[in-house]
């Protein structure tokens, strides 16, 4: 059996939503380009809505048209289309679950079922499934964060998950993991002797995470001021790229060995309470100000927006992991919406020189960097010091950078999207890149703790510029401790 | 006083020669240009043919016209030769040398003595200096490389210059010294330190120093027929490369802080005898071959070759340092004529990772490699593993470069000659660039050990035709370590 190409009967409910049409048709269209889904794939389609078969086919054709963002391939779409159909059920009633029995067959095909749906469905779609006698020990499901909006509410849905299927069997997407700068932090790490052997506190001074978006609530209002920016991005993507940066090495590139490396990271976290959290945390929320110019809303006047809502949009915190590996050396995270650019980056910055022969030049020696950009434009640098071409006295030092653009250096080569590599490996059975209920729920724990700090303190989040790079506190978190935000 | 533009008396000996036309009054031009001479700055040229102020006047313009290799300020150019006055002296006779003291003067100006003659003269030239009474404590002398041919010849010239000059007097020029690449080496070393931290038998597998001119003998038959590539490369520009790379951090960059450090690297070297020498040097020759395509002829059949010669124009050789840092690290070292390209190369070999959890993409990890280039396209390339875009099953992994051309980086900026560099830095008074006498002593007497060993060996260097990097045996030298030069 070619692992490449395993039949599934791959199932989204969900399927006219936005994640579904945006991101999973599309990804679906560009691995049935690739030769990458086998001959008897079906994909099926599940949501409430009264639809003919036609007209979900059209919709779906609409997808691609809008969302493929390339001219497409005729003879790829019929293929995909033809192997699509659409099942009505209401998600609520466990019996309308029997209409995939029909178009379901778990003898040839693996069943993958995507929950494309607001987690608290999640419990409903399993017990339906369970219901109607769809679960066996090959069927997959796959769950779409957020999975809960806290500790508790997490545990609700990985227990109801938890029922019908084993751990083995889910498959938690954060699509961060399927960036490829982001996978690439493991073969930097894991396959070049000058940076694994340079990965510690001996060497590393601190490291700094930053997601910043340059949008702000698009629309989502509603939904982003129940959560906020820590439950909506620190939580997941910045805690993934963090147990990335900070996991010792795995003994290899299986599942399980490497989400138990990251489980340990996240175990080390030093919590964050009531007694620290102002020293650890800057919560943001962004005012009105000017985005490439224009200027826009703050958070407050966004449309459908609550004018006394404390939700913050920004979040700095200093993270210390206590184990051996980085004692002493702090993870800068932040992240933000309505920033000056949008700009996801990890910044490695390796300890000072102990003595300095070039005091002539500099009379600190700016200290080496590793920096992985994750986006816009994906690549590596590192920063350091060479001497600038010329006859002044002494050795006059300038930074320099090494670089390593992705686009440039693969040219040619189309940047795979994080959903069809995410939905390549469900098919293949393949874990490694999907997320533990042990490190969802340590994750949430760690997070609760700052949100229970928050409520006690009662005190509104810090405003900044739209535009800007967060309150002025967040340069302060770093000021003292002697450092600075990479600009 | 500003040391930038202190007044000097600057007098070559042997001003007609190649070495003055080629490089000297080239350097001193741009010097000049740059507006870094004072003006109170002479320029003596001595030889020992008759010839008038004007036609002295006329060859030196001469020389700056065929030899600056861009369009010739001609204020610059009048200003220069405005400086220069020549004095016909025959170097054997001491009493000519008085001639000078009409146009030094000391008590303004610093009296430089720049010896671009044979070697054999120095001793001669200092006589007469002397004889004119002419060496203050603030005179200075320049000594170009060769000097000797083995430890016994060079102690007599050194001996012969230390009689009227102290070490402190003394600048030996190997104008590897002064080359941007070789003294970003110092930057690149001891300002960054992801390689500071990496820079010892803990992380380094082995070091390369390459040394190839695709030129053959250039007319030159006779001068290094009595040389050879050992003697005319390795005693000093390869060792002085070596040095670089290998010493200890020197506590500042001085003179004498960095000049000991290289000499304790020269002190380390296990001796090559009788007894390693097959085992540690490949000698080797060139014979007819084709370089860019056309054909050359050996170094036997060159013009005024003797066609039982068996000096080498090829060698490669296995170093070992014997010291703390680099215990088990070799370097290896090759230089040869007539070789496939014109290149100079540092590339530092970082050690194999202990363990591969990429082994369904690489089955053998290759290590990371640190590649400094000197010539032609001056420039640092670190070669590295990043993850190929794509989607295939686990994680490919491809070689990939992160590079630093000197060229682009600094464009705009024009790279000074290693001579114009030397030279302000002997009006300077500046010795960290220049070689004190213990190193050079060192260096011959571990090279003269050489030497000795073939001449008990008595077989001929190993053909290799010109076009080729080399005689096989020195794939050999390196493969019987499982290693495998730099291509």
């Amino acid at each position: 059996m070619n692992r490449h190409k395993e039949a599934c009967d791959f199932t989204i409910f969900g399927v006219l939503g936005d994640l579904s049409r945006r991101k999973l048709i599309p990804a679906l269209y560009q691995l049935d380009r690739a030769r990458l889904l086998d001959d008897k794939t079906r994909i099926i389609g599940v949501a409430r809505h009264e639809l003919s078969q036609d007209a979900f086919i059209a919709r779906m054709q609409g997808s691609l048209e809008t969302f493929v963002g390339e001219p497409l391939d005729s003879e790829v779409v019929n293929r995909l289309l033809g192997r699509m159909q659409y099942v009505l059920i209401n998600l609520d009633r466990p019996e309308e679950y029997r209409r995939l029995d029909k178009v379901v067959d778990q003898e040839q095909r693996i069943l993958i079922n995507y929950f494309s749906v607001s987690p608290f469905l999640y419990g409903n779609i399993c017990t339906g499934l369970d219901h109607a006698g769809l679960i066996t020990p090959t069927t997959r499901v796959v769950l779409e964060k957020p999975i809960g909006r806290d500790l508790a509410t997490s545990r609700a849905i990985n227990d109801a998950v938890a029922k019908v299927f084993t751990e083995e069997q889910v498959y938690r997407i954060d699509h961060y993991l399927g960036k490829e700068t982001v996978m690439n932090l493991l073969a930097l790490r894991f396959a070049n002797s000058i940076f694994t052997t340079n990965w510690d506190h001996n060497t590393i001074d601190h490291v700094q995470i930053t997601v910043a978006e340059q949008v702000g609530i698009e629309g989502r209002w509603g939904y982003f001021d129940k959560a906020g920016q820590l439950r909506d991005m620190v939580q997941n993507h910045l805690m993934q790229i963090l147990t990335l940066v900070a996991m010792e090495p795995p003994v290899d590139l299986n599942g399980d060995s490497l989400r138990n490396e990251k489980l340990k990271v996240l175990k080390a976290l030093r919590p964050i309470t009531r007694e620290n959290v102002e020293d650890k945390v800057v919560r943001g929320q962004y005012g009105p100000g000017f985005i490439k110019g224009k200027p826009v809303p703050g958070y407050l006047e966004e449309k459908g927006g609550n004018p006394h809502s404390t939700t913050e949009t920004f979040v700095a915190i200093r993270v210390d992991i206590d184990n051996w590996r980085w004692a002493d050396v702090p993870f800068y995270l932040r992240t933000g919406k309505a920033m000056a650019t949008k700009r996801s980056e990890v910044v490695i910055n390796f300890k000072r020189l102990p003595h300095n022969i070039f005091s002539d030049s500099y009379r600190k020696l700016p200290p080496n960097k590793l920096i992985i950009r994750l986006q816009p434009d994906e690549g590596v640098e590192i920063e350091m010091l060479n001497k600038v071409p010329g006859i002044g006295e002494g050795i006059e030092l300038q930074r320099t950078m090494l670089d390593l653009s992705f686009s440039e250096a693969f040219s040619g080569e189309r940047i795979t999207d994080a959903y069809e590599r995410l939905l390549l490996e469900i098919m293949r059975g393949n874990q490694a890149l999907f997320i533990h209920r042990d490190e969802v729920e340590r994750s949430w724990s760690w997070i609760d703790s700052i949100q229970d700090a928050w409520a006690q303190c009662n005190e509104p989040p810090k405003p900044y510029p739209a535009g800007s790079w967060g309150p002025v506190a967040s340069v302060a978190l770093l000021a003292r401790d002697g450092r600075e935000w990479e600009e």
